[in-house]
């Protein structure tokens, strides 16, 4: 829980970071949209500014005045309650609202939010709309990152840029971690001393029972060098190691490594943030989906581990030896609530329950990561095809 | 398991029941392939057989001489480790081989099976081959009845036809299942004094723990009246109820009704193997998606059971009590592994395992299941927008 | 102009060839549909008797019972006039009514129509009319023709089938003809003393006057050994040939040869109606897009001619010298109306006019077009992606 | 022919104005691409200085140093001889160059070409590859025009920009011209004294002769006001007056305006450069497919008129009298090779001959037409759903 007296620092501090992750664009990288999933730039600040003004300002300022109706329109990710305007277009071809336009409603948001939160009582409702609202622009920054690497990386200049990440750095040697048989408390649980308990999302809510079989969890994320061994093995070539969703991926696709990886003259590069560098053999694996995380486990005669496992190993020991944070780790848990989960009411409650369908749950967190958004109850989630995010893989040895 | 001296006959009962199912058809219907989910029953009809010819005779009976070496490639489902012929077709596009040559096909591989098991003392090895082969056999008995009823529901004339399934009949009125909160078993174990167990397939091995919090399952199946309510209600028109997957499958399908329906003058007809009858208010409601189950669920502020809640209700309460088996009920587990499942070796390896992605678990029997063929522990599994199969909702009501 | 005592006994002779085309099928082969161009046998059977029930016999037997009002909806071409049945289906995907309903159908309304003709003076436009319909089906006996092969040449089997056509006849030695410049008059002109006319389709009428530049046009069809000769040079692979959207189909298509070829151990090997045989060197090339016969004048040096050359060089010298009939010839002509065109009304206007558009004008006649239906102002068309037909090359070649 | 002493000069009026076209433009707007048929605005400013550098500075300047090796491949449309680069991209999705980066490109080549303009004495070969150059560029003046009006009309703000175009002048009062029935000869000639002519694209040479039908056009052009009683006649509702492939396009896009237009509380606004304005009912209807100029037509029971129709009439009356180029008209006919069309050699030569397929020619200018590019002879195309260049319908009246 955020000391009440320093609100407003913090909600600078993390509305800050948003615009110091784009510190090393040019005006053009804010604009463009090369696929679906990836978001420009320009939308995610336009987005998270446009979730203070409507959530926080709108309903409890009194004649506050919105920075301009277009903007709510455009940026609203809400679609199914609007559809009164006539035209519909994708956030990748709308070259205006201008770059300049989104950081001008930036700042007018923020005056009137520091406004806001000096001169106000909080109710604890509002409280924990602050943190929503704070920990949601800490999913777009991460977003931010992993959707400028994608523009950038599919660029044929292929662009260094300063980002305030270290991609590659290589991770400490941790030790395997042996879970008991028996039961186990998972999901999140208000610390001694706090009863409504720290920030977290609805999704990692319903602290509830589950039983574990004995199994060991590798202590350290699989690395290029071992994966590079499975690809010179043939696996990108073999059904037998692929799911059957991920064999027809790979083929209509085909993919032959993991994204940002090229292969020229024999020799394997990675496109970074510093631009194609050598792929690093120590460095933790990254950029690979579901499918090919389960096919590496499987042409190891091994397996991934259920979001609960990893949970329990997380929590049960010292983070220092389970050594977790690089990558988001591709678990074989489908994204399902947890018992007693309900949606919540309004536009709020549609934040993650409406996406508990066809996708898989990752732990962890990456070195994209903004500094204390995670832990070890968090629960991330993406379609099995997805590998822009920074993704790894963490085996179960037995 | 099956008495031994009786495995001839059990044989022969079990392809009958193949051909029984078909004998309403014109040769026309065996053909066509409406849509990829539905294969031409001409195609079940001799992949069944091929089964038998490829995974037994083959490998087992000396100089056996295939039927037609264009069979092998035709009916092989397993295409992944075939791809030595010039050409791909779709099942829907074949005319040849001809209905009576898949008679034909059959027709010699039963006698050369017979002549097969009348003379043969099995090894354990090859006596389960031969029950997952009949079990192979009567799923694609389902299938038959499923397939044929898309083929003939989606015919501009609705033909009727003769079919061994009662589609319609009203649930006997069932009780509500209380679940303590606990430890409990699932999975297939072995009854007292069978060593093997009895028939099941890899996917329900594997009998292990889990914690389940206090539940109540619903008694009964939703039946279409109360269907209805929710179809009047605007169900279909708002968001709110659906998953945003589900949505999106609402719209670009422009769905309204369970499949089979059809609104003439204000009135709900459905198609049946009868041809278009109305809607019976009292039976329980079928062919809808896990979409529409869950929407169905949401809206009634409910939810879908999990795989190990039904499990455990339905095998700790009579089966009369709890009354399943009229269709197959979507629950909210995805289908993924069981703690150890291992893949098995070769070709039959690919029964189960690799589809474990992307589905939903569906647990019980429908009126077009085979007699036997169903248990409490059976794991069967969809993609969430598939509902030509008999599928219907139960929900959790506490 | 049919001697009018003899129409009954030509109505039959053309049903009868129809029937005769399917001759050889198994049922299994008039049902299944492997691409949209493509049409079912039973539909194409069931299509032209409803043209006959439908506009002769409805308006002019008083109390003529129709076969079956299901059958006018299903074997119906005019969608855009129907549109009040509930369910939409594909010609392909529908196993009713069956072929033996198709063949009493035919029964039915052939038996009808010899007592109409039989008993009755016919109106010039019934006359006309009458006309009309049996060159309809005179062009869809050539699309049963096609069709079947398509479908069998697309069964992995490859079967044979005896049909009513030489398909690789090889050709005459033909002459080159020469053009003058100057005006020629093209378009149907009723022979002296035929003050209508006879029969000739909307398409051809509007004899009006073009201008030519000198030309010579060959006087014979592109072989299949001048065609390898092409393939061998790496005609496929070098976009400098193709027209931008012939390329685009070469490329996402990866075609590599004619249709119905295929390579086997280095050589090329065609499907026919008597199965795989070797490619016959001095039979013309068959089965071509426009996009290749383009490409391969282009090679050459060469051009295709338009449809105004084409039919000055039928006319003007003997069939014997032009040699034409064994495939329809690619033009370098657009399909467009000629001056004065009208649209007649009514269902019956659908007939050509509204396809002048997005298509190339084939000239000539093939091995499948049945005998008197083509003359040399008869405009085939197709689109220049299309090569399921019996098309060929024939090249200006100064 | 320009006059030599000026051609720096010309060359610098050229490239001036394809960078006054932009003026208005913020960086945001340079780089979108909302499909594929419009290119960002950053491209054609960077792809037309790609053409003077690739065919005039590399090949004739003695040690020219490129500006950057990156930008030959981004800039460069013939895509087909280069593919030696990893990463294929789409134009839309290239954030970099940067615009900034492009301006110093154009200001880079322009120094460079100015000075080998002004020390060089030019072949007839060179001179004509450098008014090639001119025009090409003017082409793409056209196509910025069109490009950024689809950008910005596709922007949920509809934002209104200062364009040197009037897009809504109204026409003078024209004449309708009666064409004699004979001989005519088409297609560019040089003027008296003109050995080589004056400049002209490859696809009007070819001077020929043509035979035309008596025949009058319309003195003017198709006005909103008349078109506006089409649609409210219900017009894009009946299929009676589509083509075919027209139909099909109306109904798979749910067409039911000429492009830019809304209809807000029933009244029809368009789209113009200077925001969201009423229909003006006087003036030439814009942005009508060929599919729309047809449907148009046959419900007037009139025609469009074939190119050569229209350069007849363009030719023989005064431009005053005939009143064109407000509206680029379409034609009906296709676009195809005049006789004697060679395509030229090397990367020039894809300039028009491949697109000789699938296209409809188009005939006089438009207001986004640079000044004095078009002519009489000349010969724009565009596929029959494209509508989104300023075109527009003249009837033929009898």
């Amino acid at each position: 829980m955020i000391a009440e007296q320093t609100l407003t620092e913090h909600y600078y501090r993390v509305r800050l970071h948003s615009e110091a992750i784009c510190r090393g664009l040019e005006t053009e990288d804010y604009v463009v949209q090369p696929v679906a999933d990836v978001s420009p730039p320009k939308w995610h600040l336009g987005h998270t500014t446009w979730f203070w003004e409507t959530f926080v300002l709108v309903p409890n300022v009194p004649n506050y005045r919105i920075f301009h109706e277009d903007f709510s329109f455009v940026f609203n990710s809400y679609y199914e309650t609007v559809g009164k305007r006539v035209l519909r277009t994708d956030r990748g071809n709308m070259s205006r609202p201008t770059v300049a336009g989104v950081y001008a409603y930036r700042a007018y948001v923020d005056e009137q939010m520091s406004r806001y939160l000096d001169t106000t009582e909080l109710s604890p409702d509002l409280y924990a709309l602050i943190e929503l609202g704070l920990n949601h622009e800490q999913q777009h920054q991460e977003l931010l990152i992993t959707d400028i690497k994608y523009i950038l990386g599919h660029n044929p200049l292929l662009p260094s840029i300063a980002m305030p990440v270290h991609e590659h750095q290589a991770q400490r040697s941790g030790q395997p971690i042996l879970i008991d048989e028996g039961v186990y408390t998972v999901g999140y649980q208000a610390p001694d001393g706090h009863k409504a308990g720290l920030f977290h999302f609805d999704n990692e809510e319903g602290s509830h029972k589950v039983y574990l079989n004995k199994t060991t969890l590798a202590g350290n994320l699989v690395t290029n060098e071992e994966y590079l061994a499975f690809i010179n093995s043939g696996g990108y070539q073999n059904f037998r190691y692929w799911l059957s969703d991920g064999w027809a991926w790979v083929k209509s696709n085909t993919i032959q490594a993991p994204l940002y990886w090229h292969q020229v003259d024999g020799e394997w590069w990675q496109y970074t943030f510093d631009g194609l560098k050598p792929v690093d053999l120590e460095a933790p694996v990254c950029h690979v989906s579901h499918y090919e995380a389960d096919a590496y486990a499987r042409w190891k005669g091994q397996r991934l581990p259920t979001e609960f496992e990893w949970e329990v190993a997380a929590v049960h020991s010292g983070a220092q030896q389970f050594n977790w944070g690089l990558r988001w780790e591709w678990t074989n848990s489908a994204y399902l609530p947890y018992p007693g989960f309900i949606t919540a009411e309004g536009a709020v409650g549609e934040y993650n329950g409406k996406f508990m369908s066809g996708q898989m749950v990752l732990r962890g967190a990456s070195v994209a990561t903004p500094e204390g958004h995670s832990r070890p109850t968090y629960r991330n989630f993406f379609q099995s095809d997805k590998r822009w995010q920074f993704t790894g893989i963490r085996l179960v040895t037995q």
